[in-house]
């Protein structure tokens, strides 16, 4: 069967309609029985034999002519070999172009049916927007979509991402405000409450394993936090403690605080992702440090304009998974703090 | 029990030299019966209260007087968590500094000695260097030393580094060159010989869940290596595949297809480490892709000038752990490829 390129679109006719429409979910109906494909529909045909030649090009030709392009940023072949994968894995599919989609998202490029539905049902599992290993995603366009990430050996990696809650429990209550000390780049509290890190969580005991010692180490953000909230008191006040942490890490310390400050807040206890290579790992409900249950979310903080290499969002995902947390990514947006949740998908 | 400061050492006499110095560890012998004390082990005691003051400053001054000064890059408080937290695990240990060890490394800041071991002893179970969450570790620094991360929240993470072999049994002899597509980012090889991804573990089959359908995709790293091999031919030769593989990544491309061929050369299959966050994982040896192990090692390609960020060292080993994988670090160096192991340990 052989087809044709009618500007953007391949059209085939014969008997296309039922068997590639009707029957399989490719393309959409034109006048008479002939339909319209996408490029990476045709690819596919065209690699399964099903069709055997666009304009006289085999599959190899059509491929070559469409896809080997850098220059011109051509994602084509990006694009069909998400295709194929979501194809091999039992799924229709449609461009989301209008045509074989009604109102398409621009920042999407497949729609995906449930498995056993097609174009013609108006139920949709995934909209998937496809991203290179080499490209960039821009953490402001996290949130509501899923994202096939194409590696440089063609395989393809999932991620669905979403908007989280926040729902916290854990409360302090400041009396008088204690007196810490600055150190060069964490404080100590000499004579802490009890309750500070015994059920807030603030702080890490200094001498954690000698008796009779009861100093509280903090770090600067708990500890610009602790004295914006009037429980903690240190030379120089609040302005002296964001002044050491700038010097220390520049300007992602306003960030870490804005995301600190945000979340308890929330009621939720951020504590250091150092180990997981994170700003903050969170635990929503501490009634006890010597009960303390596993953290449930790592956070990583970014800037407002900032776009993610795809790889290093991988090892975030992964990390995550594997320590069997969630991973959020955090951006300070419109004076206050935009989530994202990011997660390994199987389709 | 007072003690006194003398240039940039404490100096403490009394029954010091047997409580100490004899019976714990701390500081070296001076005429007398006195002892010297460097800073960290000067405040250790304090902390314990073994000794009262130095030149009349309790626990807190003293503190506060080495190791609040940020402007200075004054490391105190950072020496001081590492060694109070080697202290609490049970270990003696020293300062590297002449007087308490003898021809001290200047890149290392303690000499740990093996569990019920102290200075008069031979034996040395880790060289310890301290370094801050917010200072950088430059990549050939790593190879023979243990690192003591300090965290914001002063816990400490340490990591063993060294100098890694590689054996690797993986071979792939070719025949006559085959030829192969340049696409924007990957290549097609349109009839690869059986071995070529059946036993050397080269490239992904195009469709792979496809019948009939018998095409191999090549990364732009494996397809330049092959080139190279006399495996592979494609328009352009070698040049058009580099020129490629520069457009798409800049002059990481240089690094990784670097290492990659030291790799291959070695017998030893890499293949994306995409899904890992890192540029390669390795199988030593494949025999067949149908009766493939789990790869062994990770590997991450930096610059040869690159330096750390501790947090994203964190982030790559604890991933690596987690995957049961030891995590490899390579860069350039005089022509040939460098490499570092890393890996968790806990003393």
């Amino acid at each position: 069967m052989e087809a044709r390129t009618e500007d953007d679109r391949v059209v085939v006719g014969g008997d296309a309609r039922q068997r590639f429409y009707d029957a399989r979910g490719y393309g959409y109906p034109l006048e008479g029985n002939e339909i319209a494909l996408a490029w990476v529909e045709a690819a596919h045909l065209l690699l399964r034999g099903d069709i055997d030649a666009v304009d006289g090009r085999d599959f190899e030709a059509f491929l070559r002519d469409g896809a080997g392009d850098v220059e011109g940023g051509d994602r084509a072949a990006l694009t069909f070999l998400v295709y194929l994968d979501l194809r091999e894995r039992g799924f229709y599919l449609s461009p989301a172009r209008e045509g074989w989609v009604s109102d398409p998202d621009p920042t999407v490029d497949f729609v995906v049916y449930p498995r056993g539905k097609g174009p013609e049902d108006e139920a949709v599992a995934y909209e998937v927007r496809v991203v290179g290993e080499r490209e960039s995603i821009a953490a402001s366009a996290l949130g509501e979509c899923t994202l096939a990430i194409v590696d440089e050996e063609s395989e393809v990696t999932y991620f669905r991402t979403d908007r989280p809650e926040w729902d916290g429990a854990t409360t302090f209550t400041p009396e008088e405000p204690v007196d810490a000390t600055l150190l060069a780049d964490r404080a100590l509290c000499w004579t802490p409450p009890a309750p500070l890190h015994a059920s807030a969580f603030y702080g890490q005991p200094l001498g954690k394993r000698e008796e009779g010692v009861d100093v509280l180490q903090l770090s600067l953000v708990e500890t610009a936090q602790l004295v914006a909230a009037g429980a903690l008191s240190v030379d120089g006040g609040y302005d002296a403690v964001v002044q050491r942490g700038r010097a220390v890490e520049g300007e992602r310390f306003d960030r870490r605080l804005q995301v600190y400050a945000a979340l308890r807040e929330r009621g939720v206890v951020p504590k250091t992702g150092f180990k997981f290579g994170a700003d903050f790992r969170t635990y929503a409900d501490v009634e006890s440090v010597d009960d303390l249950g596993h953290s449930e979310r790592l956070v990583r903080v970014v800037p407002r304009a900032f776009a993610f290499d795809p790889r290093d969002l991988a090892l975030d995902v992964r990390l995550a998974h594997g320590v069997r947390k969630q991973l959020i990514v955090a951006w300070p947006e419109d004076g206050d703090v935009a989530w994202a949740s990011i997660e390994r998908l199987t389709p």
